[in-house]
């Protein structure tokens, strides 16, 4: 599925619930999502690790939603097939 | 683009310096660019959100190549149309 497509379901799902909450409130779940996937990162469970990203990556598309965040093309303005530091690919940046 | 030709970019892009880095490490700078996503949503600077939450996806995908995650598969194993908890679309949970 495209991450265009991905954003666009989490908007038809969430985006009246995403709004309500507001930007601020949406960030701290993500922050919180993204707390529980190190938590998960931690343990050998494949499903749960899983299971928190999908999670990170849907609350990060419903932050783009009531952003007004083209999740897709701000990804592919940054990353097309080149590091946007060193212009290479792989990349090539001192460490 | 496919969620999951992002990530397999991002492989080809990064999977020596990510793997490198480690698990620990990589999951640091994720929670780092939550960070700075989230100051950046404290301007009115759409640049720099959208430079933002391409990072954000970005490290992502590079943390589900050094654990053998397929984000596209988790997203949608998770969100298939319907919230995963009240089977509706869109969500009908209660508050």
């Amino acid at each position: 599925m495209h991450i265009q497509e991905f954003q666009k379901m989490m908007c038809k799902l969430y985006f009246h619930r995403d709004t309500a909450r507001g930007v601020t409130g949406t960030y701290d779940w993500l922050v919180d999502e993204v707390r529980e996937l190190g938590e998960a990162l931690e343990s050998n469970d494949k499903v749960a690790q899983e299971k928190e990203f999908a999670d990170v990556v849907a609350w990060l598309a419903s932050l783009a939603n009531i952003t007004n965040i083209n999740l897709e093309k701000a990804a592919l303005g940054k990353y097309d097939n080149k590091c946007p530091k060193c212009r290479r690919s792989p990349c090539e940046c001192a460490f």
